[in-house]
């Protein structure tokens, strides 16, 4: 499969922007590397993520055993994180920070990995039983925290593509999980926001949304004791959903063994009302979470952004980080909310009744 | 067919990003709003864009008469401009805005247009003789010109999205200008950059760029006397291109007769490009351009970016802002350059070859 010489991934940074980007020269040998020309693999036939072909992924760096979630002890094992056999970085050596020119260039050092969620080849993350979600959280949060103890690395990402439109290239339900020597350009932007309104108003702007969104209730979503989820005030995409822990607290994988069940039982729900409202759409969840050297971590709020893949994003909004969202979140919100209204809509038809 | 109740647009601010977003009520309730659900509709019967059907689109507020581009006096005219049917943005009215708790809010003006490129239903853009291209371009610099007229407006965005995944609603090749009462986050963090390069170096980034470009010659796909094209250093989407112009300008819009010319025949190069190197891409292209109001125009240098729509945009790059581009922007300039060593390769299909 490696042919080719061995071409090491590489960290540029826009010079006009400040935004690193993974310039990973040998990830275009994985499978469909350009989607749009390649025709979708349903069978995945071995399916490296299956039972019995362990043996088609790098070793595991961590599994649970089975007999957990639903009492399939038949079941090899119930979750495992095994690295990406197409990393996009690489965990070895240092960043080798330099110039070239005006331009800034690192080593694409970093941790790649998957999340294999299930030993079941079609199991749907909306109908997963909760103690399955559990582990998946689980093992999130496992992963992180092993990984933040590697100082090189400045933040852990966690995120799950459903769906190849949504970009997932193999049809086994799985998320991924990404070290990375530097901040994300969002998340600096989310702690810069963060740090703005907490100077002006010496609060968490978070809370304050969460307040908000209880006291109005048009864009609620679902809720539990623990978490709410809502549509976003400014929502870039149709039906995007944001879940909040009620609870300030800026770091994800400070998540306790209640906080989690609480959180496997929102987000189950929210994939279940996508399902549902929009026919198994596509979609993305990333956790936000704070980078471990944030200084003020009272400035942040962990959260899971949640959105489906309805619409194409177009030159507009490349061009601009400008959106043109064609549904209202108040509308999104209350057709996730009243899902009696929609039940009997077929699949996938959702919008052909005007949003009530 | 706005049996509906007339939904105004409003733009919303993101309390914790600065981003602001259009939500378009009414706009959901064009063709294929949800396009992922529908399928395409490559004969658009009747076009609303050919001639004979121009009762279809509202008055038009620009056309040019035929008889220039090719010589076809045949034609009823060349280019035309009309307003969307199906705005994202209303002319009438002031920006009204307000407060909602902690979110800002104001009424969703703005402008948005449609050029109808020429009069021919299968016409492409990257075999347009140089003549049509220079009159589209010749249609965008005049709405441009006339839309900053009105004070209320301050950024007027122009771009063409090519196919349906680019987010083409509709076949006949046509692109789009929206005015906008706010500066779209991109093009204030790119006046952010070039202020901060400004400041330390005194000199314009895109002027210091462009002369290492020119230098290293490695990411350079074409040039003529006065434009350079070539894929940025930091890369987010495989064969991504800037269109520099040589000479500093902040504003697009003073582009002179002959700097037209110019930059028509090098669009064209590109677009032409990609069509052999990629087989007929989707792509977008965006005219960035200084803000009227910026005070200080040195640091500006206005550009054409092209996308081309090979790869599904994933969970991680909307969560992130973290690019992750599996081709070298040298390994891609090389192959748009190297049209010869791709030719025999089957439409769709370059990528089945490693990239030399």
């Amino acid at each position: 499969m490696n042919s080719n010489p061995r071409v090491e991934p590489e960290l540029r940074k826009d010079p006009v922007l400040g935004r690193w980007v993974i310039i990973a020269g040998e990830r275009g040998q994985r499978p469909n590397p350009f989607r749009r020309y390649s025709t979708a693999v349903p069978g995945d036939d071995p399916c490296p993520f299956c039972p019995g072909q362990e043996a088609m992924t790098p070793r595991e760096v961590l599994r649970y055993a089975s007999g957990g979630p639903d009492g399939a002890a038949a079941d090899p094992w119930s979750v495992r994180v095994v690295p990406n056999l197409f990393p996009a970085l690489r965990i070895e050596g240092n960043d080798d920070k330099r110039g070239e020119g005006l331009y800034d260039i690192m080593r694409g050092i970093g941790a790649h990995e998957i999340v294999v969620e299930t030993p079941r080849h079609n199991e749907d993350p909306a109908s997963y039983p909760r103690a399955r979600m559990v582990e998946v959280i689980n093992a999130y949060r496992a992963r992180m925290i092993d990984l933040l103890q590697d100082t090189r690395f400045q933040y852990v990402m966690v995120f799950k593509n459903h769906g190849p439109a949504a970009g997932a290239s193999l049809h086994h339900a799985h998320s991924q999980v990404i070290a990375l020597p530097i901040t994300p350009v969002r998340i600096e932007m989310e702690l810069a926001g963060t740090a703005r309104y907490h100077d002006y108003r010496g609060r968490c702007i978070y809370c304050d949304i969460l307040q908000q969104e209880l006291a109005d209730t048009r864009r609620l979503v679902a809720q539990n004791a623990d978490f709410v989820a809502f549509t976003p005030f400014a929502s870039r995409f149709p039906f995007e959903v944001i879940i909040l822990p009620r609870r300030h607290e800026p770091f994800f994988q400070t998540l306790t063994p209640g906080l989690t069940s609480g959180m496997a039982e929102i987000l189950i729900d929210v994939l279940r009302r996508f399902k549902l409202a929009l026919g198994d759409p596509p979609f993305n969840y990333v956790i936000h979470t704070s980078p471990p050297g944030n200084r003020i971590p009272d400035r942040y709020h962990w959260q899971v952004e949640v959105i489906p893949k309805l619409t194409e994003v177009a030159g507009f909004e490349w061009g601009s980080g400008f959106f043109i969202n064609p549904i209202s979140p108040e509308d999104a919100a209350r057709s996730l909310r009243n899902l009696e209204a929609v039940m009997d809509v077929p699949d996938g038809h959702l919008l052909a009744n005007p949003v009530p």
